[in-house]
């Protein structure tokens, strides 16, 4: 069977890849494995009660259950759930959007496809462009949706050593010089995978150079805000025509249905929505349905922060108090949690490297993410990529601490201790 | 705003964005369009009310609830689905399948963009190929997931004229004759847009073909067998390790769950599944969990057989009577209905060409699609593509003989009669 250049690019083994492929097995082959490896959010009883009842009542509507079941969304998304989303947005956020500034998306990874794409890679003349990712690690799903080499660009982060084994990335401003073949700037916001939440003046920056430079601004917000909110510092939902947020309702506990939301300006809008209906032809209704009764009956941002924040700010304190422990002596740092649902660990000098101490942490039933993947678009050599562990928080207490003593051990074993 | 190529090719319009547009636009904005133009499934009371009463079921077991909602696929999709699914295609279809040989996708239309372009595009050492299309008019939605240009070929069909205003297209066994840029065969059955079924001898044809040349068959069974089996000739379900079987949930009426599937042997089924996991991440649940329940209860083929294929199957009856009445002494033809949802026109002649008479039946409040953009991959010019229109029966039948009446009634007017 001869496969395509396509094939090659895509069919490959690769970073997402091994993280969904590592998620499935460990839930269907090991029921026993202590899951901090992918991105199954936690379960928030709240939320999962609220859902259920608002699902049952779409069913009990036979007009509700059959606009959710029976028929084709429009290529940008249901009408009623993008002019409840809009109005929320308007009211509660301050984003001068209508419904013609949302579409909707099979997750946002499939979004992400399509924008990376409509805004980078081949051009007119031979040009080529790159999406600029202005702070480095980010988000392991980026690295191979581009249809060509050379789609992301990154420069390493400045470095911050705080007290209490704690550290932080910052945006290298001054390094951060776009060219013409910048088509984009893209964050997330919070960064998946070390939490790192930029702050409102770093985003006026990253906007302010965007506009300058003609290109739009793209922020991730799949953990941030205005929901599902996993945020533990003070951060405004920045949103302006040159913006596009890409939101997401998987963090809010819903990953199984499959619904992001792109918020942008409406040619943006427009040219993502053409896309999509010929990628996927139509979302899926489920997700819209869902959070159009969440809207109606104004409890979608309510849920965001007074059940799912403080459920993740909780135990992002109680599993960085328990790893803090764990490392004490060690020569290792975590990122200071600001945000998602990750400890980002980087065991300076780590003998073998972060994906050696991944498999063997696998071998010992805790899976968690090696590092090395999440610098896409970074093309210098810098060991610090294999230093580093992405540690999910996001399952039950008793198991995430279960999963952090051993993976302590294992660190004083790895380091000779 | 400056866009990519993929932009380009992706982002401008097309018939199955116009398609899609429509659908959306006339759902919306015109509540009193006759709908005969895209593909919303007709309403099967028995099925409407066995979905909402299955899903209900998931949603009051909190385990089922969190398996739909709350955690992400695997890439080859939900391990429970995949095994019961498995064990219905080895028992009721003879198909010699597991759990391996089976994919889901976000539906089929990102299915057909993922297979088409594993096996067809750009190859090593320059080389191009294509996805031979044995039988046009062929699926609108093919036409432009090509991530390159000449993703398709096809020739012109034979067509048989039969006695009461009926004709059929035929493969042109003579003509084809795939050299070595063929990457896959593949047809629709029933065929989208005409309802044109391959029989058996036909099917094992184009299998002997495709092995002879080491190349995979693709049978698109978006309405076919096993179900949602609308077929109104003896067909046999056909599989087999060099066939690609794409299903769907869509016309049992489920489009609204966006749930496609995949049946192959196991290497095309990891390929697939890795790049639809770069390019979506995970798979939605809900669709799955529907079918599992379905499946689990023994009614997915019982209720394809009993309910959906009868339904349509009066329906085709009633609505080719009715369209014959009207074209009587017309230079029309009519596809001889074997399966699907679709009436085929052809207006041999037709002043102006059938997508100006598309406008007008527009603007009479009658939506239907024009005919050119189902000829992927046919190169050399034919008037043919011209003369033809589209039509769902799908709706309800007193919304589809006031349609048809308004049809007649502007074709008459059209030929000058």
């Amino acid at each position: 069977m001869e496969l395509s250049l396509f094939a090659r690019r895509f069919g490959g083994d690769s970073g997402v890849v091994d993280l969904m492929r590592d998620l499935g097995e460990a839930v269907s082959i090991h029921p026993d494995m202590i899951m901090m490896g992918g991105g199954n959010p936690g379960r928030v009883p709240a939320a999962e009660r609220l859902y259920r009842e608002r699902l049952r009542a779409v069913l009990d509507d036979p007009a509700l259950a059959h606009g959710m079941l029976g028929v084709y969304q429009s290529p940008r998304g249901d009408e009623r759930f993008r002019a409840a989303l809009a109005r929320m947005l308007r009211e509660e956020c301050g984003w001068a959007v209508g419904p013609e500034n949302i579409a909707v998306s099979n997750g946002s990874q499939s979004a992400f496809f399509v924008l990376f794409n409509l805004f980078a890679g081949a051009f007119d003349g031979g040009r080529r462009k790159h999406i600029l990712l202005p702070l480095v690690p980010e988000y392991i799903g980026y690295r191979e949706v581009g249809l060509s080499d050379g789609m992301f660009r990154a420069e390493r982060p400045a470095i911050e050593r705080l007290p209490g084994q704690l550290f932080k990335y910052r945006v290298d401003f001054g390094q951060l010089a776009p060219d013409d073949s910048a088509g984009a700037i893209c964050v997330s916001r919070p960064t998946n995978p070390t939490g790192n939440v930029l702050g409102d003046a770093e985003i006026a920056r990253l906007d302010a150079l965007a506009r300058a430079h003609g290109i739009p601004l793209i922020i991730d917000g799949a953990y941030g805000t205005p929901f599902p909110h996993m945020l533990f510092t003070q951060t405004t939902a920045h949103w302006n025509d040159n913006t596009v947020v890409v939101l997401s309702l998987s963090k809010l506990g819903l990953p199984g249905l499959r619904t992001g939301i792109i918020v942008a300006r409406e040619e943006i809008v427009a040219a993502y929505a053409r896309a999509n209906t010929i990628l996927s032809l139509a979302c899926g209704n489920a997700g819209p349905a869902l959070a159009t009764a969440l809207l109606d009956h104004g409890e979608l941002l309510a849920l965001a922060r007074e059940h799912i924040a403080p459920f993740y700010r909780d135990k992002a304190a109680r599993a960085l108090e328990a790893l803090r422990r764990e490392i004490a002596g060690l020569p290792c740092r975590i990122h200071k949690p600001e945000g998602a649902m990750f400890l980002w660990l980087w065991c300076e000098g780590i003998p073998g490297g972060s994906h050696a101490l991944y498999q063997r942490l696998k071998q010992r039933g805790v899976l968690v993410v090696p590092g090395r993947d999440f610098f896409p678009g970074l093309i210098e050599p810098w060991e610090h990529r294999d230093e580093c562990l992405r540690l999910s928080y996001a399952q039950d207490e008793e198991r995430v601490r279960a999963g952090i003593a051993i993976i302590g051990d294992e660190l004083r074993r790895s380091y000779g201790g």
